[in-house]
Order: structure tokens, then sequence, then C-alpha cells
């Protein structure tokens, strides 16, 4: 059976695949990307195209390299036609993802950010500092989705007495539910943590009314996607201070263009979409598809499907 | 009674003072911070300078605007003899300190540090970063010290599902009491974090030989007191390689002398002795002492009291 190996890996990531790989699985798709070489693959490992995912004759089960599924998410429907299974990374990166949050967090707080830029120039400011900082302690935090992410968030700010409300459809997994139940909240946020995916209900969620209800010293944290925010609005309430900072680990256009007033703005924090890096990133990955690997051959049931 | 302000503080604190002082307390030295102003006070609010407190014929009790008692620490015989009581903040800062620590430690570990600088710079370097960096779940952290700030950190801690351990001279407060103990500890620790005040079994505690045994990827915290490290041989392992980073709150000499390789090296975090400073930290010292001049005045004990 043929695996198209779509992402590129790093030595040890590719020793680990190359090692691991069960006999009857035979790997293309690393030194050659064309459709010709795709096109009787059974396994795609990687976000192939989605042209040639949909138009693939071989295609059975295609393991994405992230937990987002667009551009595949708007058509489950023809992939479901054509049997073929799609997985996504579900889980792999809440753990990063939530620790960057709360270091963005943190570091805005106990400021950080003015600390290392004094630093890169040389400067010790010292003690007027003190006045400037805020803690985490004790905080109201809203947090917009209840997957792997917000769990781990919620896990980590229990240490910091913290009192935290869960926003997501499901309301077995979340405090609030409804747009109204989330509105009368956010005048009494102190911190606002977005992971949510995109999709129709999630983009421009936070448009300039929304944001116009959280409270002017509060923290806009987006750690899901650039969609969900009215940009414009965001950077005119910095700007104007009617809201005290963000962190963004995402922005609706990657990587954000120069002449965008994020990059100027004191108290933004720009983590430039690496959230959910690790040094060992690609090797967990590969440990991912491998294990699903597993089950795909024993008949069993996939982590990680999509649609489910 | 006369009660002597050797603190500057803001018109927030100011108020809060000049509000709450019980009507028989008579409040000098905020105008005039002169000697014969300060001998016939019976009550400190502030570190005043040595020689004075040693000198005055008049003082009763003296409430300091710190956790450190330096200098005072190595005169409390000479107090006790002249029933002078002193009580110093404590617990006062730590939640903040604690959460500075974990803001430096989380910046290192998630590239805060690198994306700030990126960004002073508009800089997008995006997706190659990610290999960079590491997590702070599951790690071993080793805290140098049992009180206030590290119980925070430890509380804190759980949330990464880190193994800590607390280093201490009590041993119904630390899970280490020598130094043996803590050698063992050292090559299998991730971050080391020391809240440790000054005294002689702390001075240059982490030298050469100490720094020597963690693990070349360790990060060294330091929020207690500059005199705990050899900092030529923290230069050398940082430069070297032979460890992973610092964040220091604290260093010897403050401000950082401008030479201080400390400036420069990529992986150290100065915080500028910043980590215990809140916007309200200077009303909120008020109310410790109006708390504690209650007592005072109701002949109970008072909090914090040094040398108990």
């Amino acid at each position: 059976m043929k695996v198209f190996q779509q992402l590129n890996l790093n030595d040890a990531a590719t020793k680990l695949l190359d090692k691991n790989l069960p006999g009857e699985f035979h790997l293309s798709g690393r030194d050659d990307r064309r459709f010709e070489t795709f096109a009787d693959c059974e396994i795609v490992f990687g976000n192939v195209p989605l042209d040639w995912a949909l138009k693939s004759p071989s295609l059975r089960w295609l393991q994405l390299e992230s937990v987002g599924v667009d551009p595949y998410v708007d058509h489950l429907g023809a992939f479901s036609e054509k049997n073929v299974t799609i997985t996504n990374l579900h889980g792999f990166f809440g753990q990063q993802v939530a620790e960057t949050a709360l270091a963005g967090i943190l570091a805005l707080k106990r400021g950080v950010d003015k600390t290392v830029r004094l630093q890169a120039k040389g400067v010790w400011q010292g003690a007027s500092l003190r006045y400037e900082l805020t803690m985490l302690h004790r905080s109201r935090v809203l947090i917009l989705g209840s997957g792997s992410i917000a769990q781990a968030l919620k896990k980590m700010l229990a240490g910091f007495d913290a009192e935290v409300l869960l926003f997501a459809r499901n309301p077995e997994r979340a405090d609030l539910t409804t747009r109204e139940q989330l509105d009368k909240e956010l005048s009494n946020t102190d911190i606002v943590v977005a992971c949510l995916p995109e999709n129709a209900g999630t983009r421009e969620l936070f448009d300039r009314n929304r944001l116009g209800l959280l409270p002017p010293e509060a923290l806009f944290v987006n750690v899901g996607r650039g969609s969900l925010v009215d940009e414009t609005a965001l950077v005119e309430l910095l700007q104007t201070k009617r809201l005290g900072g963000a962190v963004l680990d995402v922005t609706k256009n990657e990587p954000l263009p120069a002449e965008h007033p994020f990059w100027q703005l004191p108290n933004v924090l720009l983590t430039q979409h690496c959230g959910g890096g690790t040094r060992d990133e690609l090797p967990r990955k590969v440990e991912f598809f491998l294990d699903n690997l597993q089950r795909f051959r024993n008949g069993e049931s996939l982590f990680g499907v999509v649609g489910r």
C-alpha cells in the first residue's frame, strides 16, 4: 500500500518514520511531490492540496499534520462519498498552545515584554517599572472553546486562583453556550482567551461591539484563528486604551504585513503562529501518524477522525 | 504617639494612610526626613538607616517596607535589648514574585523573548521558531526556599504536571534539607528557582561546582538575592551552552553595570528587581502597616515579627 509523505521532516523525524513504517507500506512523495506520484497513493501523511485530495482515484485516508481542517472542512460531504477518511492531530497541540497563551498573558502582566525591550537597549529602568505591573492571581478568565487547549489552560489557571468560564456549543463541556450568555460576562472579564476553530459561527465573533464590551484593562488573547476578530476594531481599542493588551498567535494575514499597526502597539505580543511548536514537534507528528497507521492496518478506528 | 513615614508613597497610598491613621497617632517624616525629626518617633513605617534605628532613644516598632531584613538582620540582638520590635512584609510579595518567575520561565520556554525582539525589529520569522521551543509540562523543578514565593510557585506548577522539590532548612517544609541531598538532585533538574534570603548559608551557594551539576538545557532562575550565585561562572556556563538559560530578578550589583555580560546573553532575562511589583503595591503596603498598627494599638502580636 502506498503512503504519500506531504510534510517536510527533519532528520530525527525521517529516521523515526523510516525505521517504523511497516514493510507492506511503501513511501513516496518525500523527493517527488508531483500529482502523478500522488495519484495512486491510498494514504497521505500531510496536508496535500484540496483539489488533489478531491480528485484522487486512490485515496482512502488523509492524515493531516494540523488540528485545523480548513480548507477540507467545507468538502467533508464529498470526501465521505468517496469513502475517504480524514484525521487531524486532535489534541496534539493543546498543552503547547496553552503554555504559549499563558506565557503571553504573564509576560504582559509581569512586564517581561518591557524588560526584554529594555535589555535589548541595555537600559536599566528598575523600580519605576513595578507600578506598571498587575497580577494574574484571582483574575476572571473567559476561555472561548472547550477542546484540548481550553482544558490545559483551565488546569493551569487553577494554580492562580483564577475564575474560569468556558464558552462553547456543547453544554456538557461549557459554562456559556449562547452569545447572549457570553455578552453578559464580558464586562466582568479580565482576560479573554480564544482557542476556537474557524467556521461560520466563529468568523468575526469578536466584532467591534463585542470587543467593546470588555473593560478597558482587559487582555484579549487569540491562539485559535485570526478570522475570529475584527482586527481594525481591535487596533483602535488598543490605541485608544479602551483595551489593555493583546496576545496574538494568529492574525488574518500571515506573515503579518509589514505595515500592520499590530507591530508597533506596545501592549501587543505577536507570537508568530508558533504556539504549537516544540523542538520535538516533527518526530511527535510521526509518532501520531505511526500510531494511527497501526490502527488502520488492524482495521481499528482512527484517532482524530474529522466530522464525527 | 509619633509615626515616622520613611517611604515615599503615591497619591492613592498617601490618601489611604491619612484617612485611616487613628487620631492618637501623629505622622511625621513625609516632608522632613532629618534625624532630629525622627529621634522622638516611637514607630517607623519604612526602612530608616540602620544607624538611626540603633541610636534612636524613642523607637519601639520598626515596620519595614520589604521582606528582606538586611542590614538590620545582623543587629537583632541590639534591637532586642532596646525592646525594639522589627516587622517585615512577611508573605506580601509571594504571589507577585512567583508570577514573575513563572513569566520568565514560560517566556524562555515558549520563545516570547525572541518574538518580542523580532517584533521590535518588525521581523516575521514564523514557523522556524517552532523548533526552538520547549515545554514546562512535566518538568522537574527544584525550588530553593519554602516561604511564600516557593509555596505560590509550587501551587502554580501543579497545573503543568511538574515534579517539584523544595530545598530549605526546615524538614517539615522541604523535601531536601542538606547540600548533599541538593547536589544529588541537580543533574536531574530542568529548572532551579532560587527564592532564598541572604545569609551566611546562602551566599555563593550556587558556586561554579554546583552550577556545573545542572544539565546543559537547565534554566537557572533567581528571584531571591544576587549574592546566591557566582555570576562569573554563570556567565561562562551560559556562553558555552553548558546551561540553557537564566531568569534573573536580582543581581549582585543593581542597577546592573552597563558592561555586564548578562545584558547581551540571548538566553538571559533580566526582570530588573521588579518581581514583587504591582500597580497597587504602595496602597497595599499602607494596608499592611495599618493592620499592624491596629494590632499594636490593641496590644496584640504583630504580623511579620523578625527573629521569631
